[in-house]
């Protein structure tokens, strides 16, 4: 299954895709996460510490290396020729418990440009990429919008949105269903984040009743303290975990009763 | 001045570039905000209803137009005739409480592409605009970086760069310090969000030493309420209103000392 997870800024897009990932691995999955935000850090909530994180090679960089090795020219080569996971070379895969991590990559000075072409590549790899029943691959898009113009998930099974309680959150979620569809991502979700209370939940289920509800999770300690600590919260555990498992089965239900 | 306000996402960029916005039109200047987030809602934050700011052309649309008046054909001409705020057209317009706000744009379909034209647009009217002594000019940038590298603020006079608690709030902020020198922005600042004691405070003033603090906006039931209601936290008011003051004092002094 390919998944990506999205929302606005700040609602707890990273975390949970870290969480998610490290779950499914723990299960027995082979699971690829995707670093698709410039500014995300998806590693730490992975548990990778930032030293190991700086090791890999962001797949901008594949395009030029696959070039050089295949003597094409043509941009996305690479991955017409349809990779598996285990294809992907080493030095762009960095594995923590189980989960393998690539990173799209971000912007290295200032006045140099946009990531368009990195989004372009993740999204021929999203696409190209060959996965095993079994496999997940999950992927931590930037926040807001932008990433819908240019279509990086449209390739997708599933796509999360995270939603906090909070208007905003909400005017972003509805915005994020109707463009995907407009590039024909079939499966869409909501997951509430940063629920305090029952009055959170019943907020996030009220505003959002045309996305179908995976689950939500709870504002935790947990959270903070994994973020403070540099560890992914999955190996502090708790509530938040048993959270995240009734979520991920809820999810492969739909999707598979979907497909 | 040109003040562009940045961070990583839910950090709260909007609500203190709405309260800004609206606290120096009560004093008088002369307020241009600047809406350059294709997810953000700056309106809502100056007390704008979505019905009228439904009812502004964002001024992606402006290129078209000004080619169509002028009969020039090259892009960006319109503002190298270097208008004045009061020059704007009224129909990218919206006027409410002494600011004007305008709108950069969204992503209207998926699929259809990134905002690169868009930030173009925004970055040659920020460099091109007319402003007088007291005139300010507030823009709300997108979250994260993306922006640092399309240029779109590289002529403010000011950058001011909202941290909430937490590590990767923090990583951000360094980011964004290093990718706005190379853009040749000279004053760049810090205001510390989301504050909730004593604790917090010390972790953005220990963790961000290399960046001038312009002060600390505490985690406010009236910024959660007012984005509940619809309308600005600075006309609800409270102490909340009181640290922005303090925080638009000393940018104030500080930019005013370097120029």
């Amino acid at each position: 299954m390919k998944i990506a997870v999205t929302g606005k800024g700040g609602v707890g897009k990273t975390t949970i895709s870290g969480m998610l990932a490290r779950l499914l691995a723990a299960e027995g999955h082979r699971v690829l996460a995707i670093d698709a935000d410039p500014d995300a850090n998806l590693a730490s909530a992975l548990g990778i510490s930032e030293a190991e994180f700086r090791k890999i090679t962001p797949i901008a960089k594949m395009k030029e290396e696959a070039e050089k090795r295949t003597e094409a020219s043509g941009s996305g080569s690479y991955f017409i020729l349809n990779p598996k996971v285990d294809d992907l070379p080493e030095k762009y895969c960095l594995e923590h418990a189980g989960v393998r991590l690539l990173s799209m990559g971000t912007v290295e000075q200032g006045g140099t440009g946009c990531v368009c072409p990195e989004h372009t590549l993740v999204r021929r790899l999203m696409k190209h990429l060959l996965i095993e029943r079994d496999d997940v691959v999950i992927m931590d898009m930037e926040a807001g919008i932008e990433h819908l113009g240019r279509g990086t998930a449209e390739s997708v099974d599933a796509l999360i949105i995270v939603v906090e309680p909070g208007r905003r959150s909400v005017q972003t979620a509805e915005q994020i269903k109707r463009l995907a569809g407009d590039i024909g991502i079939k499966n869409t979700f909501v997951v509430g984040s940063k629920i305090r209370d029952e009055a959170d939940g019943r907020f996030i289920t009220g505003a959002l009743q045309d996305i179908e509800l995976l689950g939500l999770v709870s504002l935790s300690d947990v959270v903070r303290e994994a973020d403070l600590k540099g560890v992914s919260p999955f190996d502090i555990g708790g509530d938040v975990v048993d959270e995240i498992r009734s979520i991920k089965d809820t999810l492969f239900a739909k999707v598979a009763g979907a497909s």
